[in-house]
């Protein structure tokens, strides 16, 4: 059993390594000078099972072309199983064809993958749990909530109320609730008439409570950002949040220290870049949650 | 029929269309907050046989990435043909395994485009013509020779030697020979001994004559530039370089304006970018060669 890494989380693939007592494998992912990737893996791996660690995360094309490249030599030099250990599935949200002549990159992606030579994918909290059906190999779904429910639960806080920020993702909302024995709330976006702004109106009791809004992927920051000022208007106490997938583009480094968010929890499954290490967001490892799937 | 393009050679994108009597499709091609590729084809393509322009040229993983998921929505929105116009094919220097556990990413490329749904290949000056069986679709695979030659044709010089950088570039150099009734010449790099630098031998009488250098691709313009050296010490009285693909990454402008080179033909596979623009550089137009073949 060998495990690689590429560029987008060295760390994290150290932690995995180190939880199923390896080191990881050798090898060099650079670029030539016209920008085109360039991997040496300077150990055989011949009949081995290989375990490679990457995120397709900002900057998603290269770091899937990293990948698709990787598996290919993986190939080429006779490993026994290719398996593919990707925190973060960039690309999910284009899952469906919601308008015409729309791409569904998610499938292509997960088609691209099986063409390189990937022989399993294990994975994290899929923006849809549909896209394990884009795959024709095996595909192992693993959850961020019970980590994010661990870190509430050493927290204590009392009477708390998790909140999904859209009909989507109350599933998500529903588990963590069962494991922190709490109640959920619900945002039901609405647009009352063409051309007048959205409400955030709050299904259930938030009053005097402390609310946790738990997604699968906060990107702008947008949306949980808003959430957070309707469930203060609302009568919450405190407002946490918590998502697997910290993409963070754009404003929303910015929009959550302005927020009355008081306290942000993530996952590594994208690493925080420096700008994203402020003092509201809280990273928990996956490290041993991946390391019990291998 | 319709043509599109992406975002690698809007141009000669433009002037193909205009040599076949249309003009490009509506599509635009941008990138969502996180780096994600957006696409929307804004015209019906069903029923229609479609051709894409796009060079998979620096960014070469966006590009690619850009071609790929174009395909799947032409796909997706019932596209009769798709037919991929791709003047400079990347990652085709990593074309067979010159060393243990590397890549072959130019077979993998070819293999991407197939699954994601290409039906047939436009491309121009293959770096290995094996590439062509990478493809099991069908590929035409055009020539820049003849538009070289006829540059040079015109300019009318005298007594000329067309001089190929490697052995690999033979065959090239004798038709570009063929085509202006002239003498060809080789140089020979050779390493005497062990950590001994390479010294440039050139095969040919070269003294006293105008050479003309041929290649495919100029990269880093390391070659060319020492081979024009090497040619104008052993007495040629100028010299010319020509290439199909002008990628020019990192010192390679640097290196042609300081060099000997007189002039640098190349054509607009991969389009010149404003710093690449420089007075030495002429560039020619491939629009009607591919218009021909479409
Ligand atoms: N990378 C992205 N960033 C922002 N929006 C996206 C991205 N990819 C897809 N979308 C859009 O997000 C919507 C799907 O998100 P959802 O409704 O949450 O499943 C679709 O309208 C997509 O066009
Ligand atoms: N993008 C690139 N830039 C520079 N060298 C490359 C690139 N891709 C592949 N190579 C190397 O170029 C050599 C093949 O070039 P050639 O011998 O001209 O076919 C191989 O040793 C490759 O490792």
């Amino acid at each position: 059993l060998k495990v690689f890494t590429l560029n987008s989380n060295p760390k994290l693939a150290e932690e995995i390594a180190e939880h199923i007592g390896t080191t990881l494998g050798k090898c060099t992912v650079s670029r030539f000078s016209d920008g085109e990737i360039q991997i040496n893996i300077e150990e055989s791996i011949r009949g081995c099972d290989v375990y490679v660690v990457q995120s397709t995360s900002s900057p998603v094309n290269e770091h899937l072309m990293e990948l698709l490249i990787m598996i290919d030599a993986l190939k080429r030099a006779s490993a026994k199983s290719i398996n593919i250990v990707m925190p973060y599935y960039g690309y999910a949200r284009q899952d469906r064809k919601a308008r015409s002549r729309e791409p569904i990159a998610a499938k292509l992606v997960a088609d691209l993958l099986e063409t390189a030579g990937a022989g399993r994918v294990i994975t994290l909290d899929l923006h849809a749990p549909q896209i394990q059906g884009f795959f024709g190999i095996p595909i192992d779904h693993l959850q961020g909530v019970p980590i994010l429910s661990d870190y509430f639960e050493e927290k204590n806080l009392d009477d708390i109320v998790i909140v999904s920020p859209d009909h989507g993702g109350v599933t998500r909302a529903r588990k963590m609730a069962d494991r922190l024995k709490a109640p959920i709330g619900i945002i039901d976006k609405r647009r009352p008439r063409p051309n007048v702004s959205e409400v955030m109106n709050i299904i259930g009791s938030i009053e005097g409570k402390t609310a946790i809004l738990v997604d699968d992927i906060i990107d702008t920051a947008g949306t949980i950002t808003l959430a957070a000022d309707a469930l203060i208007e609302q009568g919450a106490t405190e407002v946490y949040a918590a998502c697997t997938h910290p993409v963070l583009s754009g404003p929303a480094v910015e929009r959550i220290n302005n927020s009355q968010i008081k306290e942000l929890i993530v996952t590594n499954s994208i690493p925080l870049t420096d700008e994203k290490r402020i003092e509201k967001v809280r990273e928990l490892s996956v490290a041993s949650l991946i390391g019990e799937a291998i």
